[in-house]
């Protein structure tokens, strides 16, 4: 193979934006091109982002979106290129979307010498339609695009004719490219593989362009999928960038690679979340040191790109400090990410604050440098608690949570500024929140997260400062699998309360039942009765007395009732940054439904129920 | 044929409740028998419900509906059942959907003396499943079944092989079925057609199981669609009740058809968006009434079943009645839907409120009979102004507005209730809303309504109730096109305030920017230059002067920006009731993005431009 210098072109991809994103693949071909780089290759849906939603929909937009590929076949001299972009059916007006729209492909294109490469076959020229398409979590591929199986079918042509390689002659020898996009490579369910169709047909070069979302540890199982199949160079690039759908921002981090002839992996671009031409020569192993901390740096980028995309870079944030935790992280984040110019805290204190807490607001403030404006708001609750003067203790801790979001939303409105949510995803799943009240807000940057996973977001801050940046009377000290708070969470709306989660476990219990692929709870109910926790879980659930078992059902049947009822908070909350395989939102889509409980479950209760103690 | 008497269950199927609906489909057996019916008919996923999200993604809950399936056969001597309901691959552990969860089919079943019918080839006994998938507006079937087609394939089946028909000695005679789930009779654009498939195959008669949702004057289509096919007698049998997947509540009215053998239309059920037993020989011609106003009657089945499934028909309803139409029309549905006594109403007046509107609240509540409090809110805004003295006066706006939300939410907080959000379509595209303020709710029965909906709702109303139920002052008049207000819908959050809104128009504009199949901005812009408008749209276009150039490019691109900007706010907001084809929340999926114009749209633009005034 006559490819001496290949650039991954790990391009940030600004959702909405073609004439923007088409202006990066223009500058990086030609520092590629100035490199002596003989094929650069761009991610999926270069130019108009992935998680655009119904703008998919409009067809004079995709349209517009589709003339850049002659444009970008144009820049084609003396290199080839490979990038994705929506392809639409020209000269095939007969052949429509299932649905009877406008018939769109997710392709991945390829040109060089300003012309598209070329199939034996001839069919489609440059043009590779997505084969294999995600229908899970956040995706929504089948609404917009036409499978390339399915176009095959519509076109009466061969199955997997559309799966021929492209042959370039480059300077004098042949080229055989197999491209796929994305999915393509993860067939291990589908029952059909591109990636062995192009190998069986002796490919010189796999290539897959991504838009393939970060969640924790995803890097591995990539890696894994990749080694797996290749067994010729293959290049994986993806983009970086936020997509966002409202219910979730979707980080993209990169993390593109090469794998050698023999499969294996023998590099990585170097930065993480942030735009790099990644120029390799397919033998020389580069391999990028890994982040301290990726959950840290990732959460940082997914600030950014909302705050820039969105905000234009320039709105104040607008926290409201209680004193906590959550909020304490979720500033800290922000400051990182954007500087302490760009956030006020406020701190809205009524009669059940405690010293500590304010105290513990003023110093957050102070540690990362945001100004911090103290707002009693004990004349407006009074104002309230007026007209309801028998009001239930419930209603009174509604009314200050709502009187703190208004405050918050009045400001911000004066401002043009944006409220950060400092939710997280336990409070999250049980509705321990007041809609309107803790609820509101533009982002929520810990809505994907544990407690567990924040507290150990606080440590990390602190060492990474080099300074107690989040109190440490805040953060839990953990004694064999049992943290222990000097200062349990508390939500500090009437007094001495305390937060009724029983952390760790129902931090382990929330996301077990949220991961990817779902838990039913007869799960947990067979591992009580199997005796299957993992350790640190069974330190947890022997620690909060759950090892008796009717307090145990007591519980899950308390997180699940709650969980059921609280549909209607998370669906009117703010967008959260997704981190796990099971993010609220777009992500698990939930019903607004009471549901029956299965007999199963009512089985392995009442065995459970008919333990001794 | 034997067939002498068939039935069609028109049943109400509830989300999430498998043992409900089973106990529904064994009465109607029982009554069918009692009734000496040959073959009853269920709908589709008549055991789980239908938009039930991530539901279908708990195994063990599935494997649960999947259960009843063995109890239905065995309701089945000497009555032949059809009925809809999950099926998964219990002997076939290796085939998984495609993401590798539990391959799960939606499936029309048929059995009779307590046994599976059967195809000729004896694949899948009593199992069809569903091929063709609808993968648009709120439908997410591919995200959790695996269609016909890829199960042939995953299997190595020939194509079509589950196409077969079923086969059934009834009464010495053998009757083939073909069956067919609802998008399956859709199949236009699909280049395959289940339907034509089974009559070259002779079926004796077709049968369509549907979860097919209400939207304005769909069952005409329906009608249309099935006439196409239809040589042989026909039963499309469509469940009644409401799916709500927390961003809109789908509506089911049945309209379960009977077509004879020459495949004309000769009966309906006679009941709309309720339960029936539907009773036909297959000759007979049985025309129901159509109903006066079906949207009205809709609306209030909509508002009838959310509250009987998410709030057991006993919460308090609250509404702030402003004085204005909105909040007058949404109230008179709740209580023509649940009687006055399950709403209180509430007006919550500043100095901006005029004498007339709060004079029209007063006279609504007495007209609809129910209770009104008035709570003045000035003590409360002026609490909050004091923090902000020198707030702008939008900021004013938006302290009076969450002020109001904050009260409702308390009082509904105290008394268990649940919030009415009276929010239009219009106002909801355009943001003229305070996010908190009067987006708050549990349910938006208006929110997929134009203004000029609600205004010809509000004279239907008063028509029905042959009262003044709506105050007249209210309602506009229409001359040429054209709506006179006595008073222009106002906000009241300032003196002299009018709503922003060209009334008609912006109606106009709006529906059709989000109907389905979408419209591009650009295509009105090719109207305006083609003068290809609607002659009521013209007439509403001089009447706002929108015939100069620059202000109609400055209001359409006002419309634009404000749509955009305003998904923050839509996003975070509670259900509403789909009435069009283009509904906001999960029908038409919006990302949070500027997005870029068009080359075209660029164009046209500046061709507009350059006409003469």
């Amino acid at each position: 193979m006559s490819l001496l210098k290949i650039a991954l072109a790990q391009m940030r991809v600004i959702p909405g934006q073609p004439s923007k994103n088409f202006s990066t693949i223009e500058r990086m071909v030609k520092e590629a091109k100035s490199s002596q780089v003989d094929l650069i290759v761009f991610p999926e849906l270069a130019i108009t982002g992935y998680l655009i939603g119904d703008q998919f929909l409009d067809n004079e937009w995709v349209d517009f979106a589709v003339s850049f590929n002659e444009k970008i076949r144009a820049l084609s001299t003396d290199i080839i290129i490979v990038w994705g972009n929506v392809v639409t059916l020209g000269d095939n007006p007969t052949i429509t979307n299932n649905d009877s729209r406008l018939a769109k492909l997710n392709a991945a294109l390829i040109a060089y010498q300003g012309e598209f490469a070329v199939r034996k076959n001839g069919l489609f020229p440059g043009v590779y339609p997505k084969r294999l398409f995600p229908n899970y979590r956040i995706f929504d591929d089948q609404r917009y695009f036409l499978p390339g199986r399915e176009l095959e079918e519509k076109l009466g042509l061969k199955v997997k004719s559309l799966l021929q390689p492209f042959e370039i002659n480059y300077r004098n020898k042949l080229i055989r490219f197999g491209l796929e996009v994305c999915e393509d490579m993860w067939d291990d369910a589908y029952g059909f593989s591109p990636s062995d169709i192009y190998l069986s047909q002796h490919v010189d070069l796999l290539i897959n362009i991504s838009s393939s979302p970060w969640t924790l540890n995803k890097e591995h199982s990539r890696r894994d999928v990749i080694e797996k199949h290749a067994h010729v160079p293959f290049l994986f690039v993806n983009k970086v960038g936020a997509d966002n759908n409202g219910k979730n921002v979707v980080l993209f981090e990169g993390g593109s690679m090469v794998f050698n002839q023999e499969g294996r992996w023998i590099g990585s671009a170097n930065e993480v979340a942030k735009e790099e031409l990644f120029i390799h020569d397919l033998v020389t192993e580069k391999h990028a040191q890994p982040p301290e901390n990726k959950l840290y740096d990732m959460l940082l980028a997914a600030i950014r790109y909302t705050d820039e995309q969105l905000f234009q870079s320039r709105l104040p944030w607008i926290v409201g400090l209680s004193g906590g935790i959550d909020s304490a992280v979720s500033s800290a984040l922000v400051v990182d990410a954007l500087g302490p110019h760009r956030l006020q805290a406020y701190t809205l204190p009524t009669q059940y604050n405690s010293q500590t807490t304010l105290e513990n607001a003023q110093k957050i403030a102070q540690n990362l440098g945001i100004s911090i404006t103290t707002i009693p708001i004990q004349a407006m609750v009074d104002a309230f608690n007026a007209i309801q003067p028998n009001a239930s203790l419930l209603t009174k801790e509604n009314i200050q949570a709502r009187v703190r979001g208004s405050v918050l939303m009045n400001i911000a409105a004066d401002q043009g500024g944006i409220v950060l949510n400092n939710g997280n995803k336990i409070e999250i799943a049980l509705g321990y929140t007041t809609l309107y009240g803790d609820t509101i807000g533009a982002l929520a940057p810990l809505g994907d997260l544990t407690k567990v996973q924040i507290t150990e977001l606080a440590r990390y801050i602190n060492e990474r400062h080099q300074k107690e940046v989040i109190p440490h009377n805040l953060i839990p000290t953990w004694k064999n699998h049992i943290p222990h708070f000097e200062m349990p969470p508390s939500a500090e709306l009437k007094s001495n309360q305390v937060d009724p989660m029983k952390w760790g476990y129902h931090d382990w219990l929330i996301h077990e039942l949220l991961s990817f692929p779902s838990l039913a709870p007869e799960r947990i109910l067979s591992m009580y009765l199997d005796k299957t926790f993992p350790d640190e879980v069974t330190a947890l659930i022997h620690h909060y007395g759950l090892n008796n078992p009717e307090t145990f059902i007591q519980d899950l049947e308390w997180v699940l009732t709650l969980w059921n009822r609280s549909y209607f908070k998370r669906v009117q909350m703010p967008p959260n940054i997704i981190v796990s395989k099971g993010a609220f939102g777009y992500d698990y889509r939930e019903a607004q439904m009471p549901y029956e409980k299965t007999a199963r479950y009512l089985e392995l209760k009442t065995k459970i129920l008919s333990l001794k103690n």
